[in-house]
């Protein structure tokens, strides 16, 4: 956990919808000091894990997580919402609160023997992480991290990713 | 241009529709030495500028978009789909081919004297980031150079951004 982090993330009320606190990483963005430190935390927490991909998910998990993959002199694999990853691609369907949403990520993206760190930039139920770490099992790779910015603790996210390592820098244990 | 990083882009028949041949950088992304080879022409070009912000372009413009932020010192604005950015923004409606689209940015995100790197993967009709420009410059804040990992000259999308400094590291003179 980091204070200072945590400083520099904005919260919105009622985003998107009324009854949502949406923490904002924009103002963590924006600020250069906030930016490295978030991403050289997180690449110091996973460089000695051996890690051969980052995956980020689309699309808050695009930004540290391609900034990650370079820090660990690694590539970088998005995962992406269907229809929009050109060649071809497997599917997982996860649950919302109300209905259904999928990712995709390219066949020949991760090889069997990859291990790989998986980022998105917030945990809140863990559903669409879970639906990820599937993902990329999968394709026979291993799932050797999983680190986000922040944390909804009160959403329990981490029961749904038992098993996993997983990281986040910043946590908010209500709401 | 870059004939190495040329081979490390994929391309797609009919993608996203027939007709279309589609320039798939999730090959060059994966390829780490690809990866900081693009990164690091772009901050190399960047880097005598003066720039104080790099703004990416919703989802692809934020994989470099976010190194070349770091690797310049500076911080990363997103500029995104409407509906997405949780506070006061304002929005550029563009044309496409068939209807308009529209993007983002946040009020607060740039301050009038920032001197902003806009940064997306393809340099297509140039339609996206000229809305882009527009955003920043509505803001006060100065474009001091586009970037790209792929222009499609073909399509003229120069014309449509004349007056600004233009960087593409791989170009495609026809479809």
């Amino acid at each position: 956990m980091n204070q200072d982090l945590k400083g520099t993330i904005r919260s919105i009320k009622d985003f998107p919808k009324p009854g949502i606190m949406f923490r904002d990483i924009t103002t963590l963005l924006k600020d250069p000091k906030a930016l490295e430190a978030a991403a050289k935390t997180l690449y110091v927490a996973a460089k000695n894990k051996g890690i051969t991909k980052v995956a980020g998910i689309e699309s808050r998990g695009f930004i540290l997580g391609g900034l990650i993959s370079n820090m660990l002199g690694v590539g970088f694999v998005p995962i992406r919402k269907p229809g929009k990853l050109p060649a071809e691609t497997i599917s997982e369907t996860y649950s919302l609160e109300y209905g259904t949403d999928s990712i995709q990520i390219h066949k020949d993206a991760l090889d069997s023997g990859d291990k790989v760190l998986l980022h998105d930039d917030l945990l809140a139920t863990g559903g669409t992480a879970k639906a990820a770490c599937n993902l990329i099992e999968k394709l026979g790779a291993e799932v050797s991290q999983v680190s986000f910015i922040i944390e909804l603790s009160f959403l329990n996210g981490r029961e749904k990713l038992k098993g996993y390592d997983i990281i986040s820098l910043v946590d908010y244990d209500s709401e």
